[in-house]
């Protein structure tokens, strides 16, 4: 992670315009309670995100991204040992039973969008690499939207600045960046930052143990071709073609998109099998859903 | 892969002044025929290329990165049975000892090249991501230059280019990148594309049950993590810090950069362990590394 100058994004609060609306848009219908960073750098690029955003909205309406969100979340639980209890060690810290409530509120925040987000970009990657994001064969119709308004009991979720943060917060922002060999820290790891008694041991014993092993690709690969195929079987595409892409972006801003979306992508698998195993810890094994 | 817009690149043909002269030192420095996708994509993109190798020569003109290749080359044989000999089929095809011939002097320049621009690209991905691409904490003088000359035997490589290509050649590229999740023919391809009935045997047989496995990925991780040793160890950075970055480049191009650089690390550990495996079906197990 840069100590250095911030990724190119466009924050939230920075937002105006189309974007904004959009943005807003994005957070209702997918009923979560952030942007996620992939579409805040991907705004830099042209008119991508809006246009892709426009695309995606009438898919990501239905049950059946909801669905398929809920099987992912499942997919995420990686094989072998559950992870330790983190609780005696927060205890230690001082860290108590309502510091553990207000975490596990903001986990089940972030897996509901995470697998939703993981869905987005899967369906905005393959699209602007030239294959399926939906509407192939099926010819379906495109199912009666649910109502579009944030999940019940969703909190909203501050990201921590990782320039405004103290010596503490950044070192264990950057250690939780180059653990995973990532650019920056994700949206979730900001909201975790609030808690740095939990992110610390989170690290230390819920996901330092296993991220980058071979279960844990294992476990990536398997939730990225789930994503595909969910992605292929939309009623119509979610993302922008090569050429489509083009009508809103110069040829330069489509390769950006095109890597920022293969980059993102990883990201998000992580970062939505981390949220499931953090959620697991203090849930236990038996329900790493809720 | 996308039938329509080619992605955007700066192709050798096409280059002029300062780029051209830096992808013509880059070639004669690793002794290579071919200068790689990564680096004629990323050329789009400010002044990041010629920077990014301006920092990367003297540390790529040692024997420490001919010795560090070498190595990687032989981490790349995967595990498990060998793949079977193509010669069978080929001969069935009209495809001769000649033709095989001709292949096999392809496969030796990209096997020679592949393990080199894995570690360059390494070593720029790290340093853009804000993490060491060498000159950490050995404090080592550079070795003095090995003479730089393209490696003996070295042959010059033909692309072929995807959209100048007939229907077959079209659709074994278009299945190689999508069997891969690529967004377009690596360079790899584009040679082997001129020799389209070993490219078929090689995705029907070589190729095809093993890319995207569980012991695939397990491989690339394992590639990927020897390649960020070796460069953590290089005497001094090969690539740009963030802060160096935005020198050349705007904001909005070091995302780019950013996601482009990932995006191509994926794709030439894929490609390393792919020819890898093509020279090995050609020898049999024994002698992978020829």
């Amino acid at each position: 992670m840069s100590a250095g100058p911030k990724f190119p994004q466009v924050e939230y609060a920075d937002s105006t315009g189309a974007l904004r609306r959009c943005y807003d848009d994005m957070q209702s219908v997918l009923g979560v309670p952030w942007v996620m960073f992939a579409a805040r750098s991907l705004a830099v690029f042209g008119g991508f995100v809006p246009a892709a955003w426009q695309a995606a909205a009438p898919v990501f309406a239905t049950e059946q991204v909801a669905r398929a969100a809920d099987e992912l979340r499942g997919l995420a639980v990686l094989p072998g040992a559950a992870p330790p209890d983190p609780r005696p060690r927060l205890a230690q810290l001082g860290f108590g039973d309502a510091g553990v409530a207000e975490v596990r509120t903001a986990l089940d925040a972030l897996n509901h969008g995470n697998a939703r987000y993981l869905l987005l970009i899967t369906a905005w990657c393959e699209g602007v690499q030239g294959r399926s994001s939906g509407g192939g064969t099926s010819g379906a119709a495109l199912a009666p939207a649910r109502p579009a308004a944030p999940a019940a009991g969703m909190a909203p979720l501050h990201l921590v600045d990782p320039r405004d943060a103290d010596e503490r917060v950044t070192g264990l922002l950057t250690r939780v960046t180059d653990l995973h060999l990532h650019h920056g820290p994700s949206s979730d790891f900001r909201v975790l930052a609030r808690w740095p008694d939990f992110l610390e041991v989170a690290l230390d014993d819920v996901l330092g143990p296993v991220v980058r092993t071979a279960p844990y690709e294992t476990t990536a690969l398997a939730l990225l071709d789930r994503a595909r195929a969910h992605v292929r079987s939309f009623p119509a595409p979610a993302g922008l073609s090569p050429g489509q892409a083009l009508a809103v972006c110069t040829e330069a801003e489509v390769a950006a998109v095109t890597g920022l979306l293969f980059l993102f992508q990883r990201f998000i698998l992580d970062v939505t099998i981390d949220m499931v195993r953090c959620a697991q810890a203090l849930d236990g094994p038996s329900s790493p859903l809720r």
